[in-house]
């Protein structure tokens, strides 16, 4: 064996304390397979005292996690701290500025920072490794950087949030309203006490901004993400998906058309008969379509101590045997500026459901400011009679662009006979 | 950009002439993943004239494979030949002895030759990478052997032959039995003139073989595989399955128990629950449960040209980008030598049905049979009566130990009342 490899971990909360402990737990496989071993030599962390179930005895201790990043007998830097701003920025911009190999779970860092800190590593040298970033264990980013790296991908999509499809999940198993499994995810701890980072689609926008990064081999570009959470998907619409053949899943998805990219987070319909509609509860899911291989889809666990640290541990071991994959998948020199599409250029079929008042010439008002809006319908479906009173009613569509949609729905809203404001839900086929 | 990488490929059937297509068709973005072209210099074939859609102007032909090998301008070489012996076999021998990365889809070599020629490899610092030999464009080798490689593996199964797969889907969705569904897939160029390499389960065998190796870090040991095709799996059995809540998949399994690994290729039913389930027709899946990651599937078409190609232009961009992995994960000095278990030590629960005469004592008599192997029963299940004649009887067990199981089925065979050979199929949860 030669020279261990000699890890600084920044941050000993559930990801850094979970590398630590893999670390020491497989010590002897993972010696195996990096080729040498992988010892933790100094962690950085606010509080020196607080148990972490992480045995500090023999690591040098860092109140300052640059100072860590810069400890010459520190070979990697674990940055394990979490959020896009100060100390994590800080510890990763000094590590790479000092040549340093960084590995990260840090999905915000990277979709806001991840342009700069790719061109700083690139210029130092060094190895910017993000596995954990990404849909918690499954190797997501292994697979479209290297596995499918032969491929002209057409589109990668994913469950990328596991709080989100534990809400639509439970919603849909148990008639519930998202306000209800909500509260109950929170006191589970499936849900922060601030949500809504998760619910209104935040960190699944990260996740795919970086994904859309690798796929297409362009500079990471959270901006031109369009985002929608779950806070308006309500029980009366999952119960209409599966009477369609449908079910509601928060996905994230970026594609190649003729005008570029486009990445898009939002409640879908997807068909029942996908194998990503089955992807339930906690788990996540992520799926690319590359001209070549055709579609492969990879699901397992996308958060916890575990998965994260497994991910964590790869990206290290893929460090100690020297294998390096520049950050977006090619070099600066290399990558594409297609350009991105707005949202209001996406075309695509919609789900439709408006509470209107029951009474004669209702339909024939809808369908008309479709007509107008030059849209065509699928199908329709009234469910149960109430003279007099709110009913919904469920509309698909064909493919038409968002642009004309939104307009539609803008004039459907203002109809006499419609209630409430009009949900409008994309269907996606994958 | 850097000088080409110069390839050389042997044989140029589906395998050959669809690598040949994919590095011209995708050539600017392989280049960008690459970090260098890489170009296709020689080929061999036994046909010069024969046209495969590959322009062969300007690239240098042999008609003997190993005199490409050791063509001095051949950079890499792409096995694309198949066979365990023969010419296949020759070629990769001769490549890795002179120095020169191998790049194969051939998984009966690498199942039955591999373990020598990874050694060969070691010695001579060349690789030897065969991402297609596995599960075709899912990059089950990379997961297993990169993505998974912080965790303690415990098992790791799949879904490895797409006309199996496709076999036991036809079946089930239209109640067609076996043969029936073989003529139509052979017709359909699904299954081959002689299928046995598939439906016996050689095929599978081969693949798990090398999945095993590299998820326990182990030489391959084909021999060591318990391989059991899907000849005797009857139409009755399909709709029973689905009675009892499962579905019957051909699985490929390799597990670490205390005893040691077992690996094994035999039809499961499998809970209709379980996402593996899910996946019909001729897609392959991979299931890998690590310690860390918890439970991992990746789903995708398991052969022909574009995923095949796929993966074996993911192992070339590897090989340009100078990633290199031992050929089972770990140096050869670092293997393990975990023991193999045999089949008749496997434990699990099994589902038996026997086709009996529906005369009183019957059942006694079969029960007695098993609490005399002391197999305890965890459900029964008669369908129809037809006194004084064959009706099924369905069992299935608590967990038991094979060789137990394999005596009371010798025993039930023999009873007056049992009119057929008794049909056994384990069940397994993943």
């Amino acid at each position: 064996m030669t020279k261990p490899l000699l890890i600084g971990i920044a941050g000993l909360g559930t990801v850094g304390a979970g590398v630590a402990n893999l670390l020491r737990n497989n010590a002897g496989l993972i010696a195996a397979r990096a080729g040498r071993p992988i010892a933790v030599t100094a962690v950085s962390s606010r509080d020196r005292n607080k148990d972490r179930g992480v045995p500090l005895a023999g690591l040098r201790w860092y109140e300052d996690a640059v100072a860590l990043a810069i400890d010459p007998g520190v070979d990697v830097v674990v940055e394990a701290i979490g959020g896009s701003e100060g100390s994590a920025r800080a510890l990763v911009e000094a590590a790479l500025a000092a040549g340093k190999p960084v590995v990260t779970a840090n999905k915000a860092l990277l979709a806001i920072h991840g342009r700069e800190l790719a061109a700083l590593a690139e210029r130092r040298g060094a190895t910017l490794a993000f596995e954990a970033a990404v849909a918690g264990g499954i190797p997501a980013i292994k697979a479209l950087r290297e596995g499918f790296s032969g491929n002209a991908i057409r589109r990668v999509a994913g469950i990328l949030n596991g709080t989100c499809n534990y809400i639509l999940t439970e919603m849909r198993l148990r008639g519930l309203q998202f306000a209800e499994v909500l509260r109950e995810a929170q006191k589970l701890g499936y849900a922060e006490a601030d949500p809504s980072f998760d619910i209104d689609g935040v960190d699944a926008a990260h996740k795919l901004a970086i994904l859309a990064a690798l796929a297409f081999n362009r500079p990471v570009a959270f901006d031109e993400v369009h985002v929608e959470g779950i806070r308006d998907i309500s029980a009366v619409d999952i119960a209409m998906a599966e009477a369609l053949g449908f079910r509601i899943k928060l996905l994230g998805l970026a594609e190649r058309g003729e005008a570029g990219i486009s990445a898009r987070v939002h409640p879908c319909m997807v068909p029942l008969t996908s194998p990503i509609a089955r992807v339930d509860g906690v788990f996540n899911a992520v799926v690319a379509e590359g001209d070549a291989v055709g579609r492969v889809m990879l699901e397992g666990r996308g958060a916890g101590g575990g998965p994260t640290a497994s991910a964590v541990v790869a990206d290290l071991i893929d460090i100690a045997r020297e294998r390096h994959t520049p950050v977006w998948g090619a070099e600066q020199s290399a990558l594409s500026n297609t350009p991105a599409v707005p949202m209001h250029r996406h075309r695509g079929a919609y789900y439709l459901r408006l509470m209107v008042l029951d009474r004669p010439g209702v339909i024939a008002d809808v369908t008309a400011v479709l007509r107008d809006a030059s849209i065509s319908l699928e199908s329709m479906l009234q469910r149960g009679r109430a003279p007099g009173e709110a009913v919904p009613v469920v509309l698909t569509t064909h493919e038409c662009e968002e642009a004309a949609m939104q307009a539609a729905m803008t004039r459907l809203a203002s109809l006499d006979s419609v209630l409430e404001k009009p949900a409008l839900i994309r269907i996606e086929t994958l």
